[in-house]
């Protein structure tokens, strides 16, 4: 399938990110899979990531960083900012003001948890190898664990709760980019901190059973089943280290 | 002044953030003060704290954290997702999905410069005090300093020199919110960091300029010279800790 761009010409989107992690790209990837829009993911494919290196390097309006995504003549970077964009032309976001504003603010708020997620491993220096912190990574890994999950992951389960509309979503009555992303947290904690996920997972029926309800949606099964998702390791934002999980 | 809504109404904005920080709410000052609409900053008045947490724990469509504004029916929660709001309605982005879009990446990116920059006193946790994490934080300082600095304001100045659009600016050939943003990083990194500033400064001569000049706006020079700015202080995101700085 192919998209449609406001001209009517068809169109198809390339997504420039890291080949062997799912890391932030893993939220785009899920957004362009449930919206079944034609995309390549670039550097998985040969020169890909040269390719990926020269846009980073092109004068004009580079993104500081990958994920990215090209849309005709738009280069769209920041995970929050492409979902913004797809959410929009895709129906994966309310077309209101209020609702489109609400739904960028969740993502965002994920955003900021996903950062927490990667400092659990590197609380020093994005520089240095894991094994170069390890110590501090447990003390601030516990404090993640024994705050900050269920700071965040009670904060999206009231708003799961305190929405007014059936069907179990995050925002209005319709599947949203932020029902996406919430399945891929509950995924990539579930991966990096198995034990804390079944003892404080009851915690959040809602999350857990959109979590299910997103991994049964046709399109999203079928990726996941697909070579096209990348499998979690130890490279990319969730990792397991089971001393970080005891 | 009073801002004029869609429908033409007046209308006066209430920004609910920390009274005694800059912290996350000053980027939204900054933006309300250049556009010169009337606005409250709930929480520095009596009850005022009080008004703000009732409101995070108000059912329907809570925000995470503070900073959040009140426009009208709206409430918008999320620095950078306030400023797209504030940014189209009053002039300090571009109108078109392009240039709307590149101003939002550059600002999320400020946002992500921002997080690193409060873990360099909170490497290994939020809820630990500073004085629980100095040695941590010495390292992550050192890193920041050396690598993380030179790579954002880096990234800015690069974007800044590449912009085709004379006067200046970060996006085309007008001020807009991520002007105003940068003037506050260059002005926080210069209270925390004055040393690696004084040492450094001069490889970034565009983003010294445009801190410069946003400095010399009327509403920014009024504002900042009036009792409505906050000083910097040991309790916000820029902390002067001189063992951070040698």
């Amino acid at each position: 399938m192919t998209a449609e761009n406001l001209t009517g010409e068809s169109m198809e989107y390339a997504l420039y990110y890291w080949p062997t992690i799912q890391g932030r790209g893993e939220f785009v990837r899920l957004a362009l899979e449930e919206a079944a829009v034609a995309y390549v993911d670039v550097a998985r494919h040969k020169k890909g990531l040269a390719a990926m290196t020269a846009m980073l390097a092109a004068p004009g309006t580079p993104p500081f960083a990958p994920p990215f995504l090209k849309a005709g003549e738009l280069t769209i970077g920041q995970t929050a900012n492409i979902l913004l964009f797809l959410g929009a032309r895709h129906g994966l976001a309310p077309r209101a003001e209020a609702g489109r504003l609400w739904a960028h603010q969740l993502q965002l708020t994920i955003a900021d948890f996903v950062n927490e997620v990667h400092d659990t491993h590197h609380p020093v220096g994005v520089s240095l190898y894991y094994e170069e912190q390890k110590k501090e990574a447990k003390k601030r890994a516990a404090g993640f664990i024994a705050e900050r999950i269920p700071k965040f992951l009670g904060y999206f389960e009231r708003v799961l709760q305190e929405n007014d509309k059936r069907g179990g979503f995050m925002v209005g009555g319709r599947l949203s980019y932020v029902d996406l992303s919430l399945f891929q947290v509950i995924e990539g904690l579930r991966y990096a901190f198995p034990n804390a996920m079944r003892r404080d997972g009851a915690r959040y029926p809602g999350l857990i059973a959109l979590h299910g309800m997103v991994a049964e949606r046709p399109n999203i099964a079928a990726y996941l089943g697909s070579r096209r998702r990348i499998a979690f390791n130890q490279d990319g934002i969730f990792r397991h280290y089971p001393e970080l999980d005891p």
